[in-house]
């Protein structure tokens, strides 16, 4: 029996390979005292979170100090300024502002529309113009309404549109599971609508909120104008708002007027806002984490990037203050200019270029300060193994690796072979108040913040202790990637 | 090489086996035909709810229609007339109320309490009497007050306490990860604390309100008075009025004025509320679901229970709707008097104990209307690990199934040896709103709540729908089970 058995082994080691999980075929699991040790130290950070309260404390303080903060504003300064104390003062190190180059667009004063005709449906409907947006000639634009549900609806339609407000509103889907597939399903008619709607003649472009829910909250976002079209206001329109003119539309010809006095400045100059926390073994080698600073000019940004900024500080200060100061170097990178331009991110990789073979992860939060649910990324399966392993050990319930992306400001590191990694909360408010008025600090819940830090900690600090570096991704074909533009065009080139 | 691997196949299953996931040892997993329709039934309902969004509108009338319904009450009366309509309108089949012996406790007009000395620190704290509570005299209890953190510090403190109010402030541990561990670890002195303090000779029992949150907000809940001593008044303070009489109790003694003018009722007859979606090939086996229709007397029940209600309702609805009758019945019971009694569930165990054999699965919803997590269950390991496939399908990630309880309405069923099962939401923001006055409608997101209801509807149905019946679990000793009591004393009972 046994002779048989020594015979076979090889058999049946290959059989209990193809039995275990999939994502654990790769490499060698990592050693149960080195994953122990790590399990203990995230206990201590859960606990430690939950008992200072300290990110919604951070938070807190931001939404005071600069709750309108789109690039380029007074708001914008407060925030680098604010976020170079606060590292400052969480004992963060090498705490520093590295200039980037931004656009700033600016709302104005006047955002109106009005349904005019059938007369016994007049009156305003709430809007926000979409950043980016040109203003409408001084008296306004006036014109019938057509209502489409696609781009290719539009094309099919071209005659009809011309000299009219194009309404964009294709519906967020909500029976998608994430709201950020809904969102994916609908969010290219924000981003593009006004260039398609030029191309037939359309004077304006009226677009239906993003969200799942029916009310009366306008979004804001992103938008981009195609080169060599015209270019028309735009601005997104509440979901009744939608709604009400789309049900008028079936009884009749519609007209609207729409004012905005919306405008792109000249460039300014901003920062990205660095703090770190040295690895006690190798601090040349990097993880990022952070955020974004800069958010739209309604509302506190609270949700939108404000928890992930916070959240990223307080990971780095919750393991100093615990004494877990690991072998490699957590950076902590606040990054500005996410939600119209990129200049941060993509200034982030090409002034740090040098160093981005020795950048091991990129993190970020950006999807909300809500309970976790786990991580998504692009890593090679055995980072993603080990990655895997790591995230296991969370223990709030926010222990999934999932595949996916990892966040807009650290994309630009992709091109290096940097590993992304994207915090995942809970979505299903997240699209209630993203881009909006109410995306303010009394819709944020403590302890979901909080567990939140104590996920992204838990995967820090196990990615920079490790004992061998996290294998990094392949660099990809240079035909896949788009080259870093440090600085970004004055018109808004993402969209988000 | 190929006799030698026949040779050792034994060996080569038994080593797969030992690499299996420990749950998927015990019987042969759900044939993956039968799974896949599964999961196909689980899709379309996730759509059908996130579509029509019924739990939640069902959920909002009967917070309109009922909103404090508290056993016995007029509201209560009307929450059963209301959930009979209800269900029939949704189609449920053999719709029927069944009769229960309730008690009725009433929380008057007058509940006040006052910080009289220090004089500088004078003026009135938020409070609820607790249910079952006795009233003060007339012109209240005017005393000074120890705080204490234990039952064992009152003990230990015995002779001080005689003749004071006792303020139990034991903190919710806000570190617990799930907030009804903290729950857990703090109800005692809510349930207890007056007999304890009685028993010292103490006047009456304040008890800091059970939530990890420091706010203004009194938590009301039910109480016991044990056999044999005094009855003196209780109530819950809010967590910062508790925080402030203790800061002061730190400088010098502090003198409370509480008055109460609560009191029990005789008992009133009420009923639970039933309705099926019977089976189309063994409708005599059955799966009960459910929540409890009686509420606190504050606030709305929106959370605490009309969640698990409206998921309950909904849930068979939508089967029925979708053309899902699987093969045994699903009987869905809204519980009267779980909150201050659990006549409810005592009476349906003990009226149906003939068909209690037939009882395959008791699945109750009683921890709010947040995002699915998974369920909880007593399960023996044979219906474990089914139950484990079947959970596993929910794709909104609601798909863990731990060890836990079922349910307090449940619970009756457990010595026919009914396996119990839980739905189990994110819990972080539970203990906000628990047996308070802002536990309302608005407090509810559609898409949290349906998603909940499309999990119940899964689980139902992937066990309703089962080839082999779910095994049962095994019955208990007589010693480790209480008798089921149809008629409750008038006195609560039983306290969550």
């Amino acid at each position: 029996m046994r002779s048989i058995l020594v015979s076979v082994l090889p058999q049946l080691l290959c059989v209990a390979a193809l039995c275990a999980p999939a994502h654990a075929q790769e490499p060698p699991p990592l050693p149960a005292a080195e994953l122990a040790a790590l399990r203990e130290a995230s206990l201590r950070v859960h606990k430690e979170v939950l008992t200072r309260r300290e990110t919604y404390s951070t938070l807190r303080e931001l939404c005071r100090v600069a709750p309108k903060r789109l690039s380029g504003s007074p708001g914008a300064a407060a925030a680098v300024t604010w976020a170079r104390q606060t590292m400052t003062r969480l004992g963060l190190e090498k705490v520093r502002l590295e200039p980037c180059v931004v656009p700033r667009w600016v709302r104005g004063q006047v955002e109106v529309l009005k349904l005019l005709e059938p007369a016994q449906a007049a009156g305003p409907l709430p809007i926000l113009a979409l950043g980016g947006s040109v203003a409408t000639p001084e008296g306004g634009v006036t014109a019938e309404v057509i209502a489409v549900s696609s781009f290719e609806e539009l094309t099919r339609r071209a005659a009809e549109a011309k000299g009219k407000i194009v309404l964009f509103n294709r519906p967020f889907s909500p029976t998608e599971l994430s709201t950020f597939k809904g969102y994916g399903g609908a969010v290219g008619q924000r981003v593009r609508g006004a260039s398609a709607a030029a191309k037939v003649g359309g004077v304006a472009a009226i677009v239906r909120s993003m969200t799942p829910n029916l009310d009366d909250v306008p979004h804001t976002g992103g938008m981009r104008y195609a080169e060599g079209v015209a270019k028309i206001p735009t601005a997104a329109v509440s979901t009744r708002g939608a709604e009400r003119i789309a049900s008028w539309l079936k009884r009749g010809p519609v007209r609207l007027h729409l004012r905005l006095d919306c405008r792109s400045l000249p460039d300014e100059e901003s920062f990205n806002v660095v703090g770190e926390l040295r690895g006690r073994e190798s601090p040349d080698e990097i993880l990022v984490v952070g955020g974004h600073l800069d958010a739209w000019d309604v509302g506190e940004g609270a949700h939108d990037c404000g928890a992930g900024c916070a959240q990223s500080m307080v990971a780095l200060a919750t393991l100093k203050r615990l004494g877990l100061r690991p072998r490699r170097t957590i950076r902590c990178v606040l990054f500005m200019n996410e939600e119209n331009g990129l200049a941060g991110g993509r200034t982030y990789a090409a002034d740090h270029a040098a160093e981005m073979p020795k950048h091991v992860l990129a993190l970020e939060s950006d999807r909300g300060g809500f309970t976790p649910r786990g991580f998504t990324t692009d890593a090679n399966p055995r980072a993603s193994a080990i990655l895997r392993q790591i995230v296991g050990l969370i223990p709030s319930g926010g222990d999934r690796l999932l595949p996916g992306y990892g966040g807009a400001d650290i994309s630009p590191m992709k091109r290096f072979g940097v590993v992304q990694l994207g915090f995942l909360p809970d979505s299903q408010r997240y699209f209630d108040l993203h881009h909006t008025r109410i995306d303010t600090f009394d819709k944020v819940h403590w302890r979901e913040l909080e567990l939140g830090t104590a996920a992204m900690a838990t995967v820090l600090y196990g990615v920079a202790e490790l004992k061998a570096t996290l294998p990094r991704n392949p660099l990809p074909r240079p035909k896949d990637v788009e080259t870093p533009q440090p600085t970004p065009t004055p018109t808004p080139s993402r969209a988000r």
